[in-house]
């Protein structure tokens, strides 16, 4: 009788509606059932990229995307640069390298900030590069990144592309594609979308789309060329994971329906609350830009993270996740991400205050918790 | 209130209990929960793949895992033989060529036998061989080839391995994995797993595993280094549909309690009845070599199949499969995978009579659903 509750970034809890549009049965992929549904998905996901640019779904993980990415716009001995600021970031250059391309890192201290001007001045000094890559909310550190301006210093380089891993933040933060001069977002369906995982979504500026046909990478499954050729058909080279797409139909129709705006901003309050609750009660939050997507909280000295994480996870039925490498241990992480509400907020700080007490950790969680509640509810 | 059927050749009919597991909440890939359901899966896989070597599970189609047998096992302008007789192998073909390696097509006419000695007399004659992909069932033509003999050819050269796709007929053929000295084995999850699309498996021999160590050719998400070393504590390096293996777990359950020999033989009397049937109705079989996952029927000089495929979909809810490429129009194909019993045969046998009978064409159904009736419950 333990009631489950997700508060990871990843996967994240999916609407009973959308659970059960997916339990029906099975459909061939290029019925014309099929293909109204999936032409409507490829609609509104543009929607929720805020762009007019081609979208495309892959079945991987958020990770498939993030190789498309590379291997579609690069080719042989290209320089590249990566903002890393956590695990993510770290990701891209661990895939640029596996691909043999000249990497300049730009690396900020996990959790802090990145002076937009750093990209200019590195993009400045260090001639063709020919694409940037950048985090929306670095998951590893709950770090949100000001993708905005570093886009509009981006385009103004003619010959390079800025990709953005929104794949933690999609749909749950602001993400103005078209707006903000994003050639290339990469996202995956277990977060914001309110889906399992098993998808990934690429979206393909026309500036970026020039490189993807010069692009000379060794690739076939992540060959974005024949998921284009099939894209007007709304049909996909490969088979694609139908219900996965019915059920995104289902969470793209509610996230339309409630309007994008709206999302952002519960997810705004969340997180908001979420990180007033923890200051209030004696915590410290680990960035110095906190994303609304995912809320790192730096755990007081000498506190066993995991510990903290699997007493959440085993006696109460609350997933946190916690730290990751060099934060293992150091810090648990609160998603904000999809299907919650101001109720869960309360949830989640109420059982970290229980899961220190248990621990021997005091903080006034009392005080957390009637913050956030006053933040939420008046 | 029209009954929808599907008899393609995936995606299948996915059991109920296997659907409503998938809609049950979801679960953080990370947790004791989530791990103990991967590990029995990890396990009950190789029961079905009939071997003892690691099988690692990867979220993309089956092409996914196709491609991962390539960047894995070679190396910068290895030399290959691609058994192609059809579609699918002609992908293999593709991916290979990718990749710059240098290919020895092995080509069978479509819907053909291959006599195995073709394989040893190609790597005698080629020295320095790396790899032969073959096909266990090509879909594109319903032809079973003769995987057994080849794996015996491939094992006697010390330095080529041997790699099958076995997308369309893992789990409704005999496939020995270990018996036949197949080193790579390739599946999807939409065939006769019989669950929904987004999973694909690939099987990896310790001989071939000394090619993954020393393979130089580029990969990231598809590096099966990464998945080797997550797979002891059933976990993996990307995050995991995790829906998608609960469902897994639901159905290799069934198909271990029923028994793998059992179900091949279910498989087999389901297509000898088709096959039965159509010749007895006045129809000829497209393969001199069926397959006992998927049957190809040709269709009578004149009959449009795509039209014919169209009725039978709209009018009549009946999903069967037209043909590809060179094949489009001339053929249907009627799959026997997964959660399928007699009484869909008939059912199957039927709709092909009453939909060539709308087209003006008419065969002996009565005949050939008799014969099926006789072949099927005496």
């Amino acid at each position: 009788m333990l009631k489950k509750r997700l508060f990871t970034p990843g996967p994240t809890s999916v609407p009973e509606e959308v659970l059960l549009e997916m339990a029906t049965p099975i459909m061939h992929h290029r019925t014309d059932e099929f293909i109204k549904i999936a032409s409507e998905v490829l609609e509104n996901l543009k929607y929720v990229f805020q762009t007019k640019n081609d979208v495309f779904i892959i079945a991987s993980s958020g990770t498939g995307a993030m190789e498309a990415s590379v291997v579609n716009l690069l080719s042989k001995g290209d320089k590249v640069v990566v903002i890393s600021g956590g695990k993510f970031g770290e990701r891209f250059k661990e895939i640029a390298t596996a691909y043999q391309l000249e990497v300049i890192p730009i690396e900020p201290e996990w959790g802090k900030k990145l002076a937009p001007e750093t990209v200019k001045d590195v993009l400045t000094k260090n001639k063709g590069v020919k694409a940037v890559f950048g985090t929306l909310c670095e998951t590893s550190t709950g770090t949100h990144f000001d993708i905005k301006s570093i886009g509009e210093i981006v385009s103004q380089f003619e010959e390079t592309v800025f990709v953005v891993d929104t794949i933690s933040a999609l749909g749950a933060v602001p993400c103005l594609t078209d707006e903000w001069k994003i050639d290339v977002v990469v996202t995956g369906s277990q977060k914001a979308l309110m889906l399992p995982p098993g998808l990934s979504f690429i979206s393909v500026s026309e500036k970026a789309w020039k490189k993807v046909e010069k692009s000379d990478l060794p690739k076939y499954y992540f060959d974005l060329k024949k998921y284009k050729k099939t894209l007007a058909k709304s049909d996909f080279p490969f088979t694609i994971p139908v219900s996965l797409v019915v059920g995104l139909k289902k969470s793209l129709e509610i996230i339309k329906s409630t309007g994008i705006e709206k999302i952002w901003e519960e997810h705004h309050k969340r997180a908001e609350a979420t990180r007033q609750a923890a200051i209030a009660a004696g915590l410290k939050l680990f960035s110095e830009s906190p994303s609304d997507a995912v809320t790192a909280i730096l755990l007081p000295e000498g506190v066993e993270g995991d510990k903290l994480v699997k007493i959440l996870r085993t006696k109460y039925g609350i997933s946190v996740a916690g730290g990751q490498d060099k934060l293992k241990g150091k810090i648990i992480r609160i998603s904000h991400l999809g299907w919650q509400d101001e109720f869960d907020v309360i949830t989640a700080i109420c059982a970290v205050g229980i899961g220190l007490k248990e621990m021997g950790i005091e903080i006034d969680i009392e005080k957390g918790i009637s913050v956030a509640r006053k933040y939420l509810f008046g």
